[in-house]
């Protein structure tokens, strides 16, 4: 029996022999890539934190201490630890394990994770609530080098900091990009800090001279004093966290211990940790960015299986062709140059490139601010990432009108990321954005032709609104606020983006049936004056408005006010949407069924409509 | 004549003599504590930069040059010099100066403001934009220590840092809260960096050693750390900005030397100025938030006009009531303890208070976390604010429907402080948030029961939500989803919040005028059937939903999309809101006038439509 199949809990890994962990670790990565080989999944980094996940179950037990993971695609290890290797296998599938901490998952998911920079804020609300709760369980929370750019972070840091609260938080850093100062003074800091002593020594100097004694103080001063002659401060030194590190990320043994130690200081403390991307995979160190979230692949060769072509392969080419004729053109990524397609640009127009890192909020006022100087600026970023710069999109662009362009990739579902990942929300925030355009193209060449309209033609801010995936059977170009994609005289069946293919499947399922359906697309779905939708309804009657966003604030709710305040009798209407928008993992087609919004659905609850007269 | 009514322009402040400068610094003194004392506004905060922005027009062109305040309210100095002086008495009023820069003003205010921290991110949007557009003006970030603690201020920071793009940031210190390092170091640095051949010696060695050989690069080593040796880095220079200061930002000589040469120095640079809020001005110098924004005072003895009891006083007063009962209630507040009216609380339960400093985000992150652990966590936080916790709302609250409490305060109009304070896309967002529960007490006695429904009955996420007003003569108390306020037969009148108010009045006036109005008032915005509504729509066939928020995500859609799916026939609706959401500054009476939703504009538009029959 190997080892890995013993472990279900954080104290199975605490029973283990140093010579067993170490077997462990490469178990835990032959499943892993074996797994996600076939599963897709995110491998990279997944491979960069065996180590650091078994020592914190060895020093921490995720059934009553909290570990508040970052991001949490990081999460495998600590899945495959805590009773879910059986089901691994079913990760990130409709029905299967989520490829992110989910509480309702285990309980040993202290927290949802999918967007970054969160987890201090969290574990520090954690800490608190143990605190005040008399409650004696451990804190911790794990996060990366790339998420700590984000200002979020930085807020949780410095309130952490101040705070007090016993709590840990380990700082995976994977790239050394951080601070040049901690790497240059980091292998004497690290040779104080770790000596045996140092705790114990901690301890006694505490006991001894009471914390608000004139001792303590004087005594303090000299030690500060003596500290900062002997070693420079880092950023976290001076913002009143401890720290220890840097440590080797891949040495068990050095890890448990600073983790053991950073927990027993009773005190905000920061852990830096060193570790490698893909570590212990080929093809994944030398490629962590290609490995970080893949499809299936070969295990043994690391050969990926092929990618259709996606909007966000269009959306980079068609950029860089605009930016040829126009110097104005700029673009901003939030550190998701390669997600969003627009990699090409950094090579094409390097000082026109502008990767903020993790930091949605900045990257949308910096837009601003080029925007009032007379660029045209271009924010490619994820429809889910886009809700942090919600305020910058009021305040900064839009009161002043401003010319800025927000392309919005994996805009409606995303498929196997899930809950935290879906960009359910846009049509709904960026509607109440005061004077803000937003286009909906359903085929790459209504990206093209949509872009360069939103580019040039329109004043203002503008959102330019894509999926995941690529374009469907609908290839046309219809750049218009409305097209008639099909004539029809029982039914006005609204819709857009690519879920215009599962509409016009429906409507001729519809016809077999014997039920004329009118189809409509938007192109434009703010502002819309809904002329052609309106004069359909005025014929039909009936309408369904098929979106792939929450309800509140979606394009049907303002079609309904904007027919009724006409005056338009309607007989029966539906608007078929993902009501909260909170929808879970799976292939972006089995979500669609579940939700009614594949043809099938469509078809019946528009035939529903039609034989109901009034009442549906 | 004065030297004050000789000022129309940055550059009539450079051809005044340092006496007349200093003559002029007393009398912008002068003249802004008697016109406040008339109008209201932000008092301490413009006392206190005064030096400041004389100093920065004496280097710098307000109309060329772009100089972008942080939050803004400081600008009053920089209005007054740039040809609004005799516009001042108009201050926040309505059809007057607003309170806070406004590029339609005039071209001396680069950019809006009035949310904190975004300064710096806007800046270096526009010297990116000066730059790869070939101009050569100079872009200048004002923020102060407070907006420091924003996480988006640290985002623009970092990058800023990066950019290597020439621009100023000029950080207002007016408490010495920020930084003990840069504290205890000052004036060895400030000796240092400010010696007059500093800046000449600089350019000399770069002159003489080309950046990228190894001449320099071992050169820059060795003064690198010479320069640790000597120097104790601070957070700033090891982001990679240069450091200048602290500066006395009382004295004009050190002020307009060290901006000249942060200026010259084309890089960026943060000139670290130390201010006093409401120098010059005993009251305000000893009580600077009292006197932070104010209403009218007696400008000799600094006696403020009384004030009326707010919803944000009788927050703080029943918040305390329940956490007496509850000691799992802990109140969170985002730098905002006076104005949300919880300062009580911090007083009452200091171990239960949190001021997280500006940090909307992490504050409702926080928030998610104590409610995980066990914690009732009440975030009371202005509506406008709130726009920065969007993402946090959906991804760390909603998704796993933690229960944590939002207070939401000035929701709808807020009055002078005008566009970018008006609370009016909170319906919309926090509707789009799964699961979340929006309530809208009317009176006192309502928020007094609806917090506690909010606070011990509710599942998951919700929000309450209250003007910056006191109560009108509405005083009941009716805790319910919808209650029928007023019996009517021809038309539907929907609304809640103190909006009943005018919307009873209108009732008075449509009966006056024969016309029988059936009023309905929502307590509880999100989730809602519209039973009650929805039978009264059965009978009169006209709707009428009156908001003091933006249309998109309104009420009243959500309303009509029910009706209409329920198969309601409706012979006239009007959703009478605010449109697009950008409202001007003003006495919310003159907004409300302004927007049609005042008792007359209600009448009116109510009367149109039941004469309307189909269309109105």
């Amino acid at each position: 029996m190997s080892i890995i199949e013993k472990i279900n809990c954080s104290n199975d890994v605490k029973d283990l022999s140093r010579d067993e962990l170490e077997l462990l670790c490469s178990e835990l990565r032959k499943f892993e890539i074996e797994s996600i080989a076939k599963t897709g999944g995110h491998l990279a980094s997944n491979l960069g934190t065996v180590e650091l996940t078994v020592a914190l179950h060895r020093v921490y037990d995720s059934s009553v201490d909290r570990i508040v993971f970052d991001v949490g695609h990081q999460c495998y290890t600590h899945k495959i630890i805590t009773g879910r290797r059986e089901a691994f296998s079913t990760l990130r599938q409709y029905g299967g394990l989520s490829g992110f901490p989910k509480p309702r998952e285990a309980v040993d998911d202290a927290f949802i994770a999918g967007h970054a920079s969160n987890s201090v804020s969290v574990a520090l609300g954690m800490a608190r609530a143990r605190t005040l709760n008399g409650e004696n369980y451990s804190v911790v929370a794990l996060i990366g080098d790339g998420a700590l750019t984000g200002g979020l972070a930085f807020e949780g840091l410095s309130n952490a900091a101040a705070s007090g609260e016993p709590m840990v938080i380990i700082l995976n850093n994977n790239n050394m990009s951080i601070n040049e100062n901690v790497g240059g003074t980091s292998r004497l800091l690290q040779m104080l800090r770790m000596r045996p002593g140092y705790i114990s020594f901690k301890k006694w100097y505490r006991a001894l001279f009471k914390k608000d004694s004139l001792m303590y103080k004087l005594s303090h001063s000299f030690k500060e004093w003596l500290k900062s002659w002997m070693l420079p401060d880092n950023i976290f030194s001076e913002m009143g966290l401890e720290y220890l590190g840097p440590i080797d990320g891949h040495n068990l043994d050095s890890l448990e211990k600073a983790i053991a130690l950073a927990k027993d200081m009773q005190e905000p403390v920061l852990v830096h940790v060193i570790t490698k991307k893909g570590k212990g995979c080929s093809y994944a160190e030398t490629h962590p960015d290609k490995y970080h979230g893949v499809g299936s692949f070969d295990a043994e060769t690391g050969v990926l299986a092929a990618s259709d072509i996606s909007f966000s392969d269009k959306l980079g080419e068609y950029l860089c062709q605009y930016a040829e004729d126009d110097r104005r053109i700029v673009a901003i990524t939030a550190a998701m140059a390669g997600g969003t397609g627009i990699e090409c640009f950094s090579v094409k127009y390097p000082d026109r490139f502008f990767d903020t890192g993790i930091a949605e909020g900045h990257a949308a006022a910096m837009a601003a601010g080029m925007a009032k100087q007379g660029l045209i600026p271009v924010f490619a970023v994820y429809s889910t990432f886009l809700q942090r710069s919600y305020d910058m999109l009021i305040h900064d662009v839009a009161l002043q009108r401003l010319h800025a362009v927000f392309c919005v990739d994996r805009a409606g579902l995303v498929g196997s990321d899930g809950e935290t990942h879906h960009g359910v929300f846009d049509v709904s925030f960026l509607s109440s954005v005061p004077g803000m355009t937003i286009l909906a193209p359903a085929s790459f060449q209504e990206l093209h032709d949509m872009l360069a309209y939103a580019l040039h033609d329109i004043e203002g801010p503008v959102a330019v609104r894509y999926p995941r995936c690529g374009e469907g059977a609908y290839k046309d170009s219809l750049v218009a606020a409305e097209s008639v994609l099909r004539e029809g005289s029982e039914i006005t069946i609204v819709c857009y983006g690519t879920l215009v293919n599962e509409v016009l499947e429906a409507a001729d399922k519809l016809e077999a049936r014997g039920i004329s359906a009118q189809v409509l697309k938007l192109g434009m779905l703010r502002p819309n004056e809904f002329g052609l939708c309106l004069e359909s309804l005025r014929k039909t009657g009936r309408l369904l408005v098929a979106e792939e966003v929450c309800q509140s604030g979606c394009v049907g709710e303002a079609l309904v006010a904007a027919a009724v305040t006409e005056g338009i009798e309607l007989k029966a209407v539906r608007l078929l949407n993902l009501g909260s928008g909170i929808v879970s993992h799976g292939k972006v087609s089995e979500l669609l069924e579940e939700k009614g919004l594949d043809a099938a659905g469509i078809a019946d609850k528009a035939q529903e409509l039609c034989g109901s007269g009034i009442k549906q």
